[in-house]
């Protein structure tokens, strides 16, 4: 299906379309730009957010308001990506778009962890990175998993009416430091990688969407995030063939429908223009050297790394010369498209390449024909059952004291099973349970110290989190740390060499306040409160936020409250660096645990690990 | 239509129900068994979520499993109280409970402030108590607009499918440290409360739900919550009929089809049992005495006041045998239903009892008959799209510097002008506009510090909310204090008397980990950071929650930030009383402000009156 393409002539079974289109080439000038509007609307992606209504939108700087949706979908805009909103909510979304749109839309997601990651009520996976580190051990049960994984995503996703999932990520974690790739790639090196990726399109693509296969050509070795600034990857062509390639070239022999460029400058490359907008990259690399014939997108071009050096509408028409055939989330689509609609006019695109690309498009879309979606508007299409059931159990088995009830969920559904399997093969535990001072809960101090990114509207941490209530219901008191809440932590003496010794390679640890924190001793315990402390670390590498845990010494807490006693049991979700940083330095018998996924479930599994509260695969209602 | 009814020989137009059950009870001993059992189950009210998917539940404790509500329905369970979701879940949700259920069901939701205040994407209006202050200065345009905001709750409940809204709350808040009525009442004075609640009345009914006056005989003069333990009213009938009274007798003249008993001891009424449970209050007073002949319904039998005393079936029992036509929220379903069963069969409870509650229910859902709902399936009618646009605009029009592009959104609608009417007719401003030290926004130290009760889910401080998104656009770095931060006050010195004076009547103020507070100076101000300090605190009367402002000492800190220049702007958020106690103390032309309402919407006026930020109801896409 994705043979070589060069150019529009030489596509097979295109014949009729071509003397169509040049038909109507011929008409008035009026018709010609209208179709070459519409043309050139076809390849635009626009961004919106999966709730029905402007005034829920969670990112209206970057998500357009209806009114605007509306028309630009009726412009003849041909794509949409979602992020936000439930799963049932989505599934109105998908048909309101699709019912405004002038034709037949691409729907896309960022659904890379799970339809769940970003629309809650569907299934919620670990991160790829989990399967990247299993594939040492056990590759061939990695890649089974990896395909369920597909599968599970793409099932959901097209129940949910996106027909395009933006995964697999091919990019290689090969720099621990990669603030923005880190747990979302499927592997460390271009073997798991690409065996993990390709198993994923396996699936994925299997229960008709289309997959994507990012960000090309590899944005694993970076130390910076291309949504904050443009990144410089100084790697040869050969270098790039050992590491970064490889798992791209997986995707495409196993099928993938799409390829998404990388805000990346690869100087060896292209000195000038990073991967997005060079024709040695997406020409030159990707369609000639690695033969692929799908569609080629742009990441989106809204992000720093492009809107710094480039206009909205010049960043569009430059990438569509370097051979991209859509281009995603300009900053501005009218200006995007006003402005490759003049680059058409002006001789400087080709008209045949815009065609050539919305035939890509087109070809596609037929690929996914002849899978049945379920019937428009019953409920139960609306949101199946299954999603998000086997979340509810993580919820309800939190409290060991709550009477459980006539409770009767009947037997879990294979994408309940697959995402309690991943979570449970992917936890490292040690150390035994966790033990409290004699006496009831709550008779004694203790602390239950959570740290994450950003408390307000976490999602993995709304009030019935496990992580919130197994530790209450142990008698634990709560303490959420996070880049708004008041510091925690002790104020380094001025002048004074502290005899803690600072970690090496690590950054003088600095309190969001900006004071600079004691390497000894490092957190006011006082204030915090008494007695022992759980401390529950939610830490992953994320876009635009980076790696502010990397300014906090979490290595010197635990060595301050080992030295107190007071260091009641460590749970660690998501970063395996700092997992693998944090576990050496703890004494025997210190209960301690570790999941890349930071979604209730693993708070649950983790937790009962610990030996608060029961897992949530097991208890009134599964079959076990 | 509610004439004072006794018994059930006495309803008019009866006669062919009554032969028909007759004819039932002839039957066999199942099928009198069966009809009784449906008979009771009818007039029970469970609770669900209005999320679709078990795992999105946030109450998982109190909300049935869809496995049992499905049971429970087909068994004939006559109603359904909803809490959580977004407006396009609940329309989805209640359509897939109905097609569950046997009978024509009650579905309800507290809608007190609007259905935005529960679920997400429709209006959310500011606490009734705004109209109730405004009623004091022009009773004549807060009846109107309490009318206006009856219409809007009624018109979007019935939009998604609800067909009786929880509301008006009647109570009288005469008592400022009432910690669960608060700001939900519509006045302080009977007056004020009766009129307003009697307009809630029309315009919601007229919309076609049935509305519910409560709580019975009225929880106004309270200083302890229902919801946590039984409150003592040692009121005598004289006092009732001149405050607590008044209001339920205004909105029984209105036509209210139903009034919710409270969980309160009024030894002068019932020396022995609460409101709820009691024969005097129910039928005595309230039938009798009062003449209203609608639908009596419990408040939620599963709060602490009733279940620390009484089990479940008991609980339903004795509330029916009281003169409850209707059990709402049973601590356990099938229990109550089986001793209600088995009350019966013992000749405990009459069944024409029973048959005529369920007459009175039929009657209440027949009186909705004839207004047309929206067309089933059509994605408009599944989230009207006026809803929760206003607070678009809020949220879009945060950042003075954000480009606003081509935005269009028409006229406003009219419940979106009502919406912006409230929070601007109930704003408080006074003292000018914020402003910041010479040089660009950033450059210096400032510090929005904002106070909430929980930030984790907190459904009004998302990310997107003016409240931190305007803060941050002029420059203030963010500080967010909760139940669950470090401790941000500065711990007071043991065994010294404190030179500053504790306020009179305040109790000693504690932080959430147990240490006393400095009552001079108390923020621990270097901890937080330097520069001036915009103080933002969200306080409001909460069921469970109580006041647990009342042991913050904000006006000592108030009187801290003034002594070293550096209060930048106070504004208040939902307690007029926190207002009143600060507003004094402000030095002249500090800039400060007070709104009712927490949402973003008046987040957004009310920064806007500060000079931050443009207001929500100018610019770009609304006609002024």
């Amino acid at each position: 299906m994705h043979g070589a393409n060069r150019d529009y002539n030489g596509m097979d079974g295109v014949g009729e379309q071509a003397g169509e289109r040049a038909r109507e080439r011929e008409g008035t000038a009026a018709g010609l730009n209208d179709t070459l509007a519409r043309l050139v609307a076809s390849l635009v992606v626009v961004r919106c957010s999966g709730h029905l209504a402007d005034g829920q939108r969670r990112y209206p700087r970057w998500e357009l308001d209806n009114a605007t949706l509306q028309r630009l979908l009726s412009a003849g805009v041909g794509g949409v990506i979602l992020l936000g909103g439930s799963a049932a909510e989505l599934r109105l979304r998908t048909r309101q778009l699709q019912a405004w749109a002038a034709t037949d839309l691409l729907l896309c997601a960022d659904v890379e962890e799970g339809v769940g990651q970003r629309f809650d009520g569907a299934s919620w996976l670990v991160p790829p990175l989990a399967l990247g580190r299993l594939h040492g051990d056990d590759p061939g049960a990695a890649e089974e998993l990896a395909e369920r994984y597909g599968r599970c995503s793409g099932r959901e996703a097209r129940a949910l009416g996106l027909n395009w999932v933006l995964g697999p990520v091919c990019d290689v974690n090969n720099n621990p430091a990669n603030p923005v790739i880190n747990v979302r790639a499927w592997g460390e090196t271009p073997a798991s990688a690409g065996a993990l990726a390709a198993a994923f399109v396996r699936g994925a693509q299997a229960e008709g969407v289309l997959c994507c296969a990012k960000h090309f050509p590899g944005h694993g070795d970076c130390a910076s995030d291309s949504h904050l600034e443009l990144p410089l990857l100084p790697l040869s062509r050969k270098r790039l063939e050992a590491v970064e390639l490889p798992p791209f070239r997986a995707a495409i022999a196993a099928g993938v429908s799409s390829v998404m460029t990388a805000h990346l400058l690869l100087p060896e490359l292209d000195r000038e223009r990073p991967a997005t907008l060079s024709a040695a990259v997406l020409t030159g690399l990707l369609r000639h050297d690695l033969g692929f014939g799908g569609l080629v997108v742009t990441d989106a071009l809204v992000m720093e790394a492009i809107t710094a050096h480039h206009g909205a509408g010049e960043a569009a028409v430059l990438a569509l010369e370097a051979g991209a055939d859509l281009v995603l989330m300009p900053a501005d689509a009218d200006t995007a498209m006003a402005a490759i609609v003049a680059a058409v006019e002006q001789g400087r695109l080709k008209r045949e390449r815009l065609e050539a690309s919305a035939e890509r498009r087109r070809l596609a879309l037929a690929s996914l024909q002849g899978n049945s979606l379920a019937p428009a508007g019953s409920v139960a299409e609306a949101c199946p059952e299954p999603l998000g059931s086997l979340a509810a159990a993580s919820c309800r088995a939190t409290d060991a004291s709550e009477p459980l009830g006539p409770l009767s969920n009947g037997p879990i559904s294979a994408d309940q099973q697959l995402a309690l399997e991943l979570v449970q093969r992917s936890l490292l535990h040690q150390g035994g349970r966790v033990t409290l001072p004699a006496g009831s809960p709550g008779a004694a101090p203790a602390i239950n110290l959570i740290r994450v990114d950003t408390a307000l509207g976490c999602p993995f941490l709304q009030p019935t989190a496990p992580a919130l209530t197994r530790a209450t219901a142990a008698g634990f008191r709560t303490v959420v740390l996070d880049g708004c809440s008041p510091s925690p932590w002790r104020v380094r003496p001025a002048a004074v060499s502290d005899p803690g010794a600072q970690e090496p390679g690590l950054a003088a640890p600095v309190a969001a306040n900006g004071t600079s924190i004691a390497t000894d001793g490092p957190l006011d315990l006082p204030r915090l409160g008494e007695g022992p402390v759980l401390l529950q670390l939610f830490v992953r590498g994320n876009p635009f936020r980076g790696s502010a845990a990397g300014r906090e010494p979490w290595e010197a807490v635990i060595r301050q409250l080992q030295a107190s006693g007071r260091l009641a049991g460590l749970a660690v979700y998501g970063s395996p660096y700092l997992w693998e940083s944090l576990q050496p330095l703890l004494e025997d018998g210190i209960p301690a645990a570790w999941s890349p996924g930071q979604m209730p479930l693993a708070q649950a599994e983790l937790l009962a690990a610990l030996g608060l509260g029961t897992p949530a695969g097991r208890g009134v209602g599964f079959t076990d």
